[in-house]
């Protein structure tokens, strides 16, 4: 199937077409596209990017957003959102998912990395909003508890269901080192070395997490962590806040991946990651919006935004963290963090283009388009979404999905669930 | 002239029905409107807020979007902004404010407070954009100068022309400690207070500013402005960020307003106002943009957004600046300073109503409608802005402006704005 784009522009206002076979990019040209096409998209002068990732998010809990803001962290978890979570049922967590896909295509993200408890169904939503996605299961346990095992066997249970759709892959998901004992995280190392999966953790999210790990490993979270062997595959590190000098070190030279959550790292009063320092250490960073229920959207535009401004507060230096480095998290480096063949429009990439209606005030006068795209924009400009050469979403509206009937059954699901718990 | 707005919902989730008479609200009631109506809005099931008051800006600055981000302050300012600013005309200066105005009206903003050195020529964007505005002319000024005398002049001529429209008022806006001298600003403050009008001053925005002013007075700025009467009149002090706890005790004593502006404090380097002990201690805080030239975007909603998530993480605290103290700086309390009948919608306030789609993923499940505008929304759900009573934004669109001329405009100024300085 070969799909053409014709009439876009690219960050420097030149003219660009793009043509995609088989779901992959094979022609990137100013001039215009030869040959027949299945599917002509006419961008009509739209900017045209790659597609953004999202390195780190809990689809389903969608259904939490806004339901418990400005609470102390306790509050928020175990009176909140821990007995609501215990009532989704498979149903639930499918919906928060579609919601949660919804979204995320409005703002241009094509794939997300996936920390889920409910197997089959946030896959099942990318599938049906047509999008990119990483699973890792949540794995929670102790030694070779059944519940451990379990839970590793749903990872490989869902690899084996979804495997052979090219849009999905899958990734060993340990929860954090205060969920899964020492036996547990080395187990699931190994496992990930012996399949070639990488592997999705919460490292050094709080400083409880942070001063736990010293008095009970006597070591940093990122030094027991790859003295377990859970950075010796590809692996993405969510949030990273607390680091020492060492820590970074070990980040750069193992190659892990740090997906930073701005917003979520804040809303909860965690702080802020030392993301210059990162970047300046050679560590690769990527970009994750965390849940709904942190943050409390899904909109890698907004976390560009937060991440390009808040390091200049705290390092009080106006060159911290730029636009371009910001963007390449949300692109470049985030595809690679999921070892995806994306994040650039070149010739062998994968189709996956977004184009931006740059008619708006936002973007004018036009002097700097990729600092507009960080700066200034607030992703409500994304038009339209092609993954794999598929159009998905048209217009700003999701292809073959009734949001409204989303909408409607998820405030059906939150209904229920205040009920059952009395909120 | 009545307008009735009907079929709306208000933040519990509750009907409402809205009619203004003569630009005042007159009825809100849950119930259908009785009586004539010369214009009826359906808002169609759509959330109804009051206006956003944005409280620190300089809305010519608009050309300068996105034309030197991510560089340090020096090239930024002396390289960059000040020779192209040598530059602008009249006209620029008009163009540059008519886009800050359609940008502010699509992100829900009514009225907003300016800083300009453009005698007439935001004050005539807002009146054609159907906008309030509050007028400022920038003062510089040592002694008795020419100079400074001539801009004091301007201020009170633009009030003469334009005071009689009751959507404009003016404040004497001397520009800061490091521009206006001793005599200046004891000037300004006698002439506020024999004028009844009120203040609009830049204090403590920098570092440099700060230290320089120990030095050379003895005093904080806030302690110098105060001992020359500056607080004296209603008065809002932008930036407000480096301040000592007995500053602190000054603002609140005084009931001067601060226009937090936390992107552009962020952007420029300069870091963040502490917000939480302004609020602790009684100070109100209302929200600015201060310009595109270091933010990039004339956005309430994302500084919103901003202003309650940096604090928690400066704070380390979850519960710091809420939800509910964001949305008042953006309203309410906005309104009070700029000495504004609005902000609210109550009986015999101004008929400034924005209506909000909330069609959109972002605000479901509905379990918190308020936290869902500071949180979750972008400013681009804003479907409509009611001035009034009448019209100034209807389905995104601002009426009687062509967007498109505005936005091509300002391109052909910057574009002979940069061939002229060679950058």
């Amino acid at each position: 199937m070969v799909t053409h784009i014709k009439n876009a522009i690219d960050l420097s206002g030149k003219p660009l077409n793009i043509a995609i076979d088989n779901g992959i990019i094979t022609e990137i040209t100013e001039d215009a596209l030869l040959g027949e096409a299945n599917t002509i998209i006419d961008a009509c002068g739209k900017l045209a990017i790659p597609g953004l990732i999202n390195c780190h998010t809990h689809s389903y809990m969608s259904v939490f957003r806004n339901i418990a803001d400005d609470v102390d962290f306790e509050t928020w978890l175990f009176r909140s959102i821990m007995p609501l979570e215990d009532r989704l049922t498979n149903e639930d967590a499918y919906y928060g998912a579609m919601l949660s896909c919804i979204e995320m295509l409005k703002s241009g993200t094509v794939c997300f990395l996936d920390m889920h408890m409910f197997k089959g169904m946030t896959v099942s939503a990318a599938r049906d909003c047509g999008m990119r996605a990483v699973m890792s299961r949540g794995l929670v346990g102790s030694g070779d508890d059944e519940g451990g095992e379990r839970r590793i066997q749903e990872t490989m249970d869902e690899k084996a269901e979804f495997g052979a759709d090219e849009r999905f892959s899958f990734m060993l998901g340990p929860h954090a080192i205060y969920t899964c004992d020492e036996a547990y995280l080395r187990k699931v190392a190994a496992l990930a070395k012996k399949e070639g999966m990488g592997i999705h953790i919460h490292v050094s999210e709080t400083k409880n997490e942070f001063d736990n790990c010293i008095k009970e490993h006597g070591m940093t979270p990122v030094e027991y962590l790859d003295s377990l062997g859970i950075f010796d595959v590809r692996a993405v590190a969510a949030h990273c806040v607390y680091l020492t000098d060492n820590d970074i070190e070990i980040l750069a030279r193992k190659g892990v991946y740090v997906a930073h959550n701005p917003k979520s790292n804040m809303k909860l009063g965690n702080g802020f990651a030392p993301v210059k320092k990162l970047i300046n250490a050679g560590v690769k960073v990527c970009l994750g919006t965390d849940s709904q229920g942190s943050n409390n959207c899904l909109n890698i535009f907004s976390e560009m935004n937060h991440m390009a401004l808040i390091h200049k507060g705290t390092g009080k230096d106006p060159q911290a963290v730029s636009a371009r480095e910001t963007f390449e998290a949300a692109t470049r480096i985030g595809a690679e963090a999921l070892g995806l063949n994306g994040g650039a429009l070149e010739v062998g990439k994968n189709g996956d283009v977004v184009l931006i209606d740059l008619n708006r005030p936002q973007f004018y006068p036009t002097n700097n388009v990729l600092s507009s795209l960080v700066y200034s924009a607030n992703g409500s400009e994304v038009d339209t979404v092609v993954i794999g050469g598929n159009v998905v979403l048209d217009n700003g509206k999701v292809v073959g999905v009734d949001e409204k009937e989303i909408f409607k059954k998820v405030n059906e699901i939150v209904n229920r669930l205040k009920k059952e718990t009395q909120q």
